[in-house]
């Protein structure tokens, strides 16, 4: 991390633009995971081992902006603020809804994931994404057409998904027809957004828009919404609205880690909707469905997990003085972080590519640099942070179970408090380690473990694999 | 285990009458766990810590009937058979349906679980749940002209469930008009039966027979059973049987280890056989009612690993010269078991008060003697013998999560082979503990570990806690 980061976690810092963080070639980075690193090696997987140690020629100047940052007398107070309002969201889903309504968004109008990025410079998966989502809302009706007036930008804008209370997976797409999770903090009121997840495969947010694509997207705000919409109101109305925080705290009990596995979640959330979702009486057709289509993702709850992370993060954003990351996100071609003390201001730097396990026909030279706000489980502790409750991913790409006992145990070097509601068996139970302290990321050079899946890197393809990343080192 | 035990499982020993076996008070052994009976004992817990090595003084001759049967040249082979047989099992739900159809019971005919036992020695939870049905079964119109006919006898027969390829829970009672999970091994076509569960708190299987009890199970019978019919074999139509050994593999791998803890299992099932439910289309309010009614019940998917575990067990039965234990269970008086090589033959000795946590107002001396067929789950490798999957167990009554580990680690000791089939993630994916050996038992006295659900000891009052004991050293 660059002391333009560092200097940034002071509130007077100047912004950092993007351009001046781009520098070397994206590279894949295994910071103090040297089991994880060795497993890897073992594949023949290139990995390159970063020095955790202050670099001795810092023309940077990270160690003097560190000190400035360490001697800030409010950053202590600051940070156990921070991490306390972290610690003390309770999500609850209190209603489905169509992003149009939700937040206000208009034609020609798209979130994406990750920090701020224009047309030209974005990526493939994302250019994919927006090309089915100007699709999808009739706004062009070919992809050579979608892609003209994308940039042209006539009549176009698109922004954060993270400006707009929200997260996405991969892509992180939202357009105004997309139906939205919406989660509410029982206590403060606060409210965060999430889509729908698609399923596997060919689906918008890999970058994917051919017409099943457009679809399954049709069918998802024609039915899957409204349906969910139905449950979710009829679960309100009763006074039961669904705990996700709950189901986040039992899934990490169960072997998910939240961001790569989130099969106890979604299955526990199929069990506690299943009712609302039949007293909502619809077209029998609909309902088999809807089931159907629940019940085979695996990763439904993905897209509920990271709103309720997202309510955390911002739960902890603006605390001044406070050195605690609000959020982790990519948007395939920038990382970008956002830390408590410093608000809204986006720091960034390149985007890795993922190391992982690829689908037939596919290798590591097809992946595509980390994309999504996905992310934002790493920020809140779970994830890749918490990789030791979900051994059989690192198991996936040839690791071993300790090497994520390791990678969670180390995890603890650079965070601030431990989760009791998210309890991890095999550490005994502790916490999930949470509350990522940038002073302490550049003190120890240990770097926070992001899960993901992997894009490929041509437009319109799709999933090809899913596999780990840390954020770079700028 | 007496010289009785061991001398029977040489198919030419003589049975063993329970009365024989029956000498001294029951009581909670925590053999070969002495992590765990520390933190029992630091709350104040009874323990008793037996002793491992054979006994020096040795009446009943355990020493050299052990001889006799370590030196059986067929052994070795015999239970490498038994032991390949039970790994072979896949089993499939192909049906649910009534007991009079699926078993051929006739009126006044009554499984239970456990070993052979007679109304006079019968346990206060049995006597319960066999009032109990004679309502549920219009025999009796009140608990003392039940109680009066289950004494005089007449018209009235009772059996073990494990007689009829059947298994039950707690009690383990099974009248004609209760339904029935049947399940098959695909490769062998063997069948096995277990009754559907009815949920916690006053429920026949733990002795209670009030209204609701009554109530409950004629709602069972009238709209869950035929539900789960019509859904069954409309996926048993379209091919797709659920294939419940696969989900056992991934409730293992979820921190459940199929007894005490069975959510994962509970919620996958409900996600897998929620769209044939919808298809099934019943009237609105009972597939509402089906669903609440299954998803509610975290202990659900018991009585489906259970008849799983019994296919597993059946495969291993009759194959001579084997000292594989093919069945472990307990009627609330005896424990029983069951060996490969001994095929039919019930040894027995006295039933093991379990250590375990109260529900409020309840009290250890308000524990009965262990009870149920349950015990299926651990005579194949899960259960308590899988403890580590599944810490949040052991932590429920105080111990941690190395007591877990080490309960499952002994379990090795005493088992021919590892499960791939059902890995254990924080043992290095490490296969389950199965196929217990006598021999191996008697040789290092470390006794199989049992998790068990508790009754009250008396009849009539339902659940009191959830524990562990280990079978009766006798």
């Amino acid at each position: 991390m660059s002391a333009d980061a560092v200097t940034a976690a002071v509130p007077t810092a100047g912004r950092a633009t993007p351009a001046s963080l781009l520098a070397g070639p994206p590279s894949v980075i295994t910071a103090g995971i040297d089991l994880l690193a060795d497993a890897l090696r073992a594949q023949a997987v290139t990995v390159t081992t970063v020095d955790f140690r202050p670099p001795v020629d810092d023309p940077a100047g990270t160690a003097a902006a560190l000190a400035t940052v360490l001697a800030d007398p409010r950053r202590e107070a600051a940070n156990a603020t921070a991490v306390g309002r972290m610690l003390a969201v309770r999500a609850h889903l209190v209603d489905v809804l169509p992003a149009s309504e939700a937040l206000g968004m208009r034609p020609g109008e798209f979130y994406h994931a990750g920090p701020p990025i224009t047309w030209d410079r974005a990526s493939g998966p994302l250019r994919g994404a927006l090309i089915g989502a100007m699709l999808f809302e009739g706004l062009a009706s070919t992809a050579d057409e979608a892609e003209a007036k994308l940039a042209a930008g006539e009549g176009i804008s698109f922004s954060p998904c993270h400006e707009h209370h929200t997260v996405g997976p991969m892509a992180g797409l939202v357009s105004p027809s997309m139906w939205m999770y919406k989660l509410q903090d029982s206590a403060t009121g606060a409210v965060s957004y999430c889509s729908l997840n698609e399923g596997l495969g060919k689906v918008l947010r890999y970058g994917a828009y051919s017409d099943e694509v457009i679809e399954r997207l049709r069918w998802m705000s024609a039915v899957l919404g409204p349906a969910l919409q139905k449950a979710v109101r009829l679960m309100v109305a009763a006074g039961e609205p669904m705990d996700i925080t709950a189901l986040v705290g039992q899934m990490v009990q169960m072997g998910d880690e939240g961001h790569n596995r989130n099969r106890a979640g979604s299955a526990m959330f199929l069990r506690d909707i299943s009712p609302w979702l039949i007293r909502a009486e619809l077209p029998a057709k609909d309902t088999a469905d809807v089931f159907a289509f629940i019940g085979g993702n695996e990763h439904f709850f993905l897209n509920l997990v990271m709103p309720c992370g997202k309510l955390m993060g911002d739960a902890a954003a603006n605390v001044p003085g406070s050195t605690v990351v609000t959020a982790l996100c990519r948007n395939g071609t920038d990382f970008g972080i956002r830390v408590s003390g410093t608000g809204d201001q986006w720091f960034t730097g390149p985007a890795g590519i993922p190391v992982g396990l690829f689908l037939a026909g596919c290798t590591q030279d097809d992946a595509h640099p980390d994309i999504g706000d996905s992310a934002i489980t790493e920020t809140v502790g779970i994830g890749g942070m918490s990789m030791a409750t979900a051994p059989a991913i690192v198991r996936f790409v040839g690791g071993a179970v300790p090497d994520a006992l390791a990678v969670t145990r180390r995890m603890y070097e650079i965070t601030l408090a431990e989760n009791p509601a998210f309890a991890i068996p095999i550490l005994e139970f502790r916490g999930a380690p949470t509350g990522i302290d940038v002073t302490r990321v550049l003190r120890t050079g240990v770097l926070p473990q992001i899960n993901t899946g992997m894009a490929g890197n041509v437009e319109g393809r799709g999933l090809h694999a899913e596999g780990m990343v840390t954020i770079p080192k700028v």
